[in-house]
């Protein structure tokens, strides 16, 4: 099979046990700005074009990247979408 | 109409023409670890749990805290997505 580049949006962001500072920050100083929320968690957006033979391909790699390097998954969780 | 809490997840990526050195740190690294790929790209993942009298209505606040607090628009671009 021909070698394609395809396109893998990956979200990596705290489990919802984990304490995420950062959140906090950003939920006080939207609701110091006037607006009306319960919640925010922040974490991670990477975008990847990466070389695969099919999509199944595309996504079994980029979860494997996941895995071996861009989540830390003791405290995270991650998802993955490869575009058409 | 009554407030309902809508969940927006929001992704905020810098724009295609400036330079990303987070992400060709994560490119070298995961090219030292056998992975095949072009290109990589970083950002924040946002997710908000907001109150708002509609689907609609939680989509322009959301945007609205994109515009105000959440990305800086000279050099990042965002997405906004509600969920169901």
């Amino acid at each position: 099979m021909a070698i394609e580049i395809y396109n893998a949006n990956i979200n990596i962001f705290l489990k919802p046990t984990v304490n995420d500072p950062q959140g906090i920050t950003v939920k006080s100083a939207l609701q110091s700005l006037g607006f009306f929320l319960e919640n925010v968690r922040v974490g991670k957006f990477i975008e990847i074009s990466l070389e695969a033979n099919s999509r199944e391909h595309a996504y079994e790699i980029a979860i494997d990247m996941c895995e071996k390097l861009l989540a830390n998954t003791i405290i995270e969780k991650y998802t993955v979408n490869i575009d058409e």
